[in-house]
């Protein structure tokens, strides 16, 4: 059991119900598709179609209509009582990383499925059409590039990207869709599966893969935003190299010393910015001397390192960017270094629809939940469904240990308490 | 031509003669032992032994007698006024890395033999006898260690060194000295093949390896002392990998900006060391991620790198790691990291002779010379020789761009003046 932080206990409609069902999904997702080590569910694979079917026959069972849309994933509807209005997505992703865990992208299906089940047992008829979308393909893991099915359903996908290859089988994204009934020749052409106009909202709830609401002793928290980014994949630090004994500080151009101070730099604006109330992130996961001439003793001549600022606001990204600029030509003069860059690489970030989040929280409070704000670091669907211009917003439940690994650990009251913010604040919008 | 500091033009006698001799004996060595790049002198090898001859047969020519010891060294003889006193011994070494220079090591044997061959064509007969020493196995790069031909000498060479391999060959240390004539059971017993007591000081003259003299402006500077070191070949920062995105600053544990922090707070003390008069020089010519793990969308968990400080004072080495390792500790609980060290390695410093440094000086103003200071970085035979309890002194000549190239690059009239300096010290010391 996480610990909570002190609250009153939440009082929660439907809990046992929405146990039971989230109990036997998880159960079966887990007997279907464990590896001995985590689960497996490759994208536009073997496992991932289970997990559909799983989900799909449930559903079914629970008296909701079932599709399998032009991308190939499973569309689950309950009907509105104005169906030509736009209808309200909601879901996330079936597929996972090898020996991942089973809550990363599951959670968010398996709450769509307790909410629209949860009405129909109910009778509630929402004004508009509900959907559930369980998605194929979220995952960067089998072909190097994260959410082909939602860009699939807007002709974001490129016939270059339809030729990634799986680098275990070697075969490639276009035959593995093909292989699950993936329109691909649509989707070759960039055109849309899904007209964006149709979609009054897109609701997802998703493990977080951070260590936020753990830290902080909240078991929810509602996504204001994605963090987009800015990268540069390896600068190059180019000083002098030297014998480490007989080189002076006043001769030296060491590509360590520079580097270090510009990470150091960096870091303190990062902390002001901070400060200031912004919402950024700074890494240099990559970092090293040259393995071809580096030596104890001898003055590193050359560092490459990665670069990658995140934040949810383009301005801030901007600004970072500019001090990273900056210090890289105030350190390079100082030290008689230069820094090259390789080419920006750019990812935008996403806002979270400002009325879908205040229903939510407005949901939170009700239900006596905390209604705390929390950035999604990691990239999501919900942001490709974002910057095709449709109003989004995410719930994210308590994780420990973080995703991608089987060691992810959701309690099942805080992913209960996920459920219940989002059915109060669907019901809140369709009433 | 270097270009000099405004400066009388220094009166030099005996130049001419000097002149032509160190250009006939360094063409002699180039046309020998070039190698199409460089040239290639290979400890205990056959460049080495070629140099030998060489120099050997000139000092014969010049009327000087010439033997090898039980090191296999060249000793050229000038018989002193007073045979029983200890001698007074200089020179260097005659192997070089591959492709090397012409100069390094080979400047202060040609040196020598000027100054020697002087004192033969001008009838001055020393107080003392004078002994050039022509050694070998000073690089390192042979068969990874260094100052092997000086070490053997006091008998410093264990059995395990003599088992070290030249990779190129497979070739054992004492198979290669058993070739060249090095009377390798006393080397294996420890037993020293020269007597300390017996030798009254040792003068070595060296090109720089650093750029100080040619940053300076100086033909010549007068070592003080030859630094020591404190090393560590591989410090691991620990800390905790997780998503680039979704982990916020006051969550991380990123050992890049840890380690960062480290070199840039070990800079700053570095300058406080140099600001109070402190010689020392810090480097970590080995630094990086982990290329097992790190990509650049993950936060570093580990970084490893090299630290070394190195200084002429034993006191100043131990003063900057106490610093170290007190950042490390501060570094570590501020961050959540910890550095976990491995084994310490420590190289003495060694002193110059004081009463031979000051007459190095007085020599240097006496022939309109500047008489400054230069620490030396880099190792050398006379640290064997000074550490063996013998009065030592060395004398840096200016070179361009660095040893252990083919484009180092010595002037000549900078070399006269050098020998002009020993050859007056000496007779100062010998009248």
């Amino acid at each position: 059991m996480t610990i909570h932080a002190e609250q009153e206990e939440p009082v929660l409609s439907d809990t046992a119900r929405d146990r039971a069902l989230a109990e036997e999904l998880f159960a079966a997702l887990r007997a279907k598709t464990g590896d001995g080590i985590g689960i497996t569910r490759a994208s536009y694979g073997e496992g991932e179609s289970a997990a559909l079917d799983i989900v799909a026959a449930k559903a079914r069972a629970l008296g909701l209509k079932t599709e399998r849309d032009a991308g190939a994933n499973l569309v689950v509807t309950l009907e509105g009582r104005e169906p030509d209005l736009p209808f309200l997505a909601c879901g996330s992703h079936l597929d996972s990383v090898r020996q991942g865990g089973n809550f990363d992208g599951a959670a968010g299906v398996v709450a769509g499925l307790a909410v629209l089940a949860g009405f129909r047992a109910d009778g509630v008829a929402p004004r508009r059409t509900l959907k559930l979308y369980a998605l194929r393909g979220e995952e960067s893991a089998r072909f190097g590039m994260a959410y082909m099915g939602s860009n699939a359903l807007f002709g974001h996908l490129t016939p270059a990207d339809l030729e990634a290859r799986d680098a275990r089988s070697g075969r490639t994204l276009a035959a593995c869709m093909r292989d699950v009934g993936v329109a691909v020749e649509r989707v070759a052409k960039g055109e849309p599966l899904l007209d964006a106009k149709r979609v009054g909202a897109w609701i997802e709830l998703h493990i977080e893969q951070g260590p936020v609401l753990v830290a902080r002793g909240l078991p929810i928290g509602i996504v204001t935003g994605i963090r987009g980014n800015l990268r540069h994949r390896s600068v190059e630090c180019v000083g002098e190299a030297g014998h480490s004994g007989a080189v002076p500080r006043w001769l030296r151009r060491d590509a360590v010393f520079a580097t270090a101070e510009l990470i150091t730099h960096l870091d303190r604006h990062w902390r002001t910015m901070l400060e200031r109330g912004r919402d950024v992130v700074v890494t240099s996961g990559v970092f090293g001397t040259d393995p071809q001439e580096h030596a104890i003793a001898r003055i590193p001549g050359i560092v490459r390192f990665s670069f990658e600022v995140r934040s949810q606001s383009k301005e801030t990204l901007e600004a970072f960017y500019d001090l990273f600029l900056t210090e890289c030509g105030l350190i390079g003069d100082e030290r008689g270094v230069e820094f090259k860059l390789d080419r920006r690489i750019e990812s935008a970030p996403a806002t979270m629809d400002a009325e879908w989040t205040r229903r939510m929280k407005k949901a939170a409070r009700g239900l006596g939940l905390p209604d705390e704000d929390i950035p999604s670091g990691a990239g999501h669907d919900a942001a490709v469904f974002a910057n095709a211009g449709i109003p989004s917003a995410m719930i994210f439940v308590r994780n420990e240990q973080g995703s991608h690994n089987p060691r992810e650990a959701m309690d099942m009251d805080d992913f209960l308490a996920g459920v219940a913010v989002m059915r109060a604040a669907l019901k809140e919008a369709e009433q």
